[in-house]
Formats: structure tokens, sequence, C-alpha cells
């Protein structure tokens, strides 16, 4: 049995904290704000993989109300997804995410990224492709207000 | 043979409309503005289906432009798409949709939506899923002056 | 084996650009602006594809700072982003976008386009779906400051 599944995060860029994409620390004058590091990518993806499982969102198993989430690393959350299907019986069939920003540059990361990604969830690295656009400075990321992501994924029984 | 479709649909927020999403009826002093009753996330689901389908959009089919379609029930047109689709051969794989809304809180009633699409389209609860994500106050959708969905599917044959 | 991607991508709209929509050209009185002829369908459809196959996305197969692709026709970025997957042992399973414009109408246009990417692609026009909506006068492209697409496909191999 094979199911797709989608995931869509926001986070806003603010000054004073750290920028946190895909597993790893990005060098940049601005970070995103949330409750736990804000990694919007791998909140995407987490969604996508839940949602593929009809297992509801990070919000219900990782809520931002909860001290224990606080701060949290995502990669934490990106291992527990993968736990949480798996019990039900799901892996990963293949996983493809966007990133959007205006800045800063995010393809120089990506093999570091998708290395980390991988390692945390015991997959191979040919099941994630990341990649990212700019949305021409239009709109909340194009006004560097934010950055969103934007991930498929498909599972397997 | 499997097809994958997706689906992106956007209404606006206004005063004096009842809020329909996924089929209920949700307590909001806000509510989408459509032609039919604007019900974002069953739109979203419904081209996504029709998409992965090669069957247009719903636009096509349900014009907003056509008497017949005035304050129509939402519902219906989740139904007559399911329909459309099974006479071509094709059934309901799953589903995996995201509500975007800075308010209300979309989640408590993930349970009732799910139950009433399920119900509308003849297949079971476990193929339908529905997260909701906030835009962090930034673009329309943080700034309440609407609301939007994203859907994928899967339907075989 | 089966693997899905999704691609987004955004180009804004100004006045003395041609229109090119899924790879024709339509009669508007503003384009899109970009380095290549700005296709801004093409390109969610070439990242889309690129995604599914773990190749990176079209920024890095045909960089905007390169001579060769100024004012490129993005039909030929189609025809070697199929090239490239083919090179790895996949085809095209099924392609589902969606445009997202306040103006003009692209229904009209929907049957021309899907049969010019078909041509392009090789493949069959049952394989490719587009669809189309605005976001009700909201966000960037209500105001028609630009256009957006996003597409999903699966490939096989």
């Amino acid at each position: 049995m094979i199911r797709v599944g989608m995931g869509y995060d926001v986070h806003k860029l603010v000054e004073g904290r750290d920028l946190w994409l895909g597993g790893i620390k990005i060098n940049h004058s601005l970070g995103l704000l949330g409750h736990s590091d804000a990694d919007v990518l791998i909140h995407a993806i987490c969604d996508a993989i839940l949602g593929a499982a009809n297992m509801r969102d990070i919000g219900y198993h990782f809520p931002d109300t909860s001290e224990a989430t606080l701060n949290m690393d995502s990669k934490i959350i990106l291992k527990k997804t993968v736990e949480l299907i798996s019990n039900k019986g799901y892996h990963i069939g293949n996983i493809d995410a966007t990133v959007c920003a205006e800045r800063p540059k995010i393809n120089p990361h990506v093999s570091e990224m998708t290395k980390c990604m991988a390692e945390v969830m015991g997959i191979d690295e040919e099941l994630i492709s990341i990649k990212a656009t700019t949305t021409e400075k239009l709109g909340f990321t194009g006004r560097e207000e934010g950055m969103s992501a934007y991930a498929v994924c498909l599972i397997e029984k």
C-alpha cells in the first residue's frame, strides 16, 4: 500500500535567533522564530509524513504550548515522526521539499541538510530531495518577513 | 494504475457569512465569501481529485457564474467529484490536506470534518487526513483576510 | 518503483514582457519577468519532476546567471528535464499543476498548453493536468504583482 502526504509550514524571521534549516545551523543575520528551533523545512516534512499516515500533524504530537518542546531541536521531532509511522507499519517511500526564502542562498547547504536528515531518519539520502526558491521579492517570504516550506512524500506499508 | 493530484484554493473572510470547512459549520465571527458556501477545504480536495484524474477543476464542472451553484453546499460538489472519477474507473487512494487559518482553531474540528467528508465520499475515514496551520500572522491568511487550503491525493484504477 | 515530487515557482508581472505559460504565448497587458521566458507553469512542473528524481532543481541545472539561459524558451528546459530523468531510468507517471493568477483567464488556454507540453515531453496528454485559480484578489497574485504555480508529479522506474 502506498500513500501520499503534503506539508506546509511558515515561520517569522527575526533578529537574535539562530537560523536552523534541514537540521543544520546556517549563518545569517536573521533566524526563524518559534517555540522549538523553528526549523520550517523539517516541520513541513514531518507534517507531510504524518499526513500521509493519517496521524494528525506536528502541532498535535509536539504542541507549542508544552515545556517539553520549548527550543526543541527539530531533529528530535523528525526522528519521533519516523518512529510514529514505523509503529503503524509504514516506511518512507521518498520526500521532496521546497524552501521559499529570499535570503540566504539555500542551495549551497542542500547536501549537508540532506545528509543530516537522512541520518536522523535512518534512510538513504536518495530518498530525500530538497529544493529552494525565492519568491522574487513578492509576498511575505519576498519581503523577508518569514520563510515557508512545502513538502510531499510517499510512504509505503 | 496510480495517479497523484494537488489542489489549492483561497477564499476571503468577511462578516455576515457562515464559516463552512470540511463540510461542517464552525462558530466564528467571520465566514468565507464565495458563490457557493465557499468551503475552501472541500474545494482544494475536489481540485486534487479532479487533477489526479485529469478531469479539469471545480471551476470547470461547477462554474461560479451558474445559478445552480449559488450558495451550493460544497458537500454536493464533493459527492459529484467522486462520482466523476468513479465513472472513469478511479477510486480514492488517500487524501491529505492542510488548512491555513490564523483563527479559529481548526484542530478541535478535524474529527468531525473527517467523518463528514468520508460519509459524503463513501470512503473509509482512514483515507482522509486533515491538518491545520497558522501562517504566524504573515501574509493574507496571517492577517485574517482569507483562508487557504492545500490538498494532495492518490487515486487508483 | 514510484516517487513523488512537488514544485512551486513565482514570477513578477511587469509591462513590456510577453506572457508565456505552459509553453504558449497568451495575449495579456503584462508578462512574467525572469532570466528565461519566465514560464512559471513549466518551471513548477520541471521542479516537481527533478525533485521526484532527486536531481536538484531547475536553478541548479539552468542557472539564471548563465548567458545560455538568457531569454531561454522554457520548453527547452522542459525537454531537457525529461531527458535528465530518462537518463536515470525514470518516466513520467502523471503531472497535476495549478496556476494562480488573477488575470487573464487561464482555463480557455488549458487544452493548448497541455497539447504543447505533452509534445515537448513526448508523453500522452492524458498524463498532464493543468488547473487554474485566482486567489480572490488576496496576496501578491491577487494584487496582480505576480503569478505562481504549483505542480506535483509521479515518476516511475
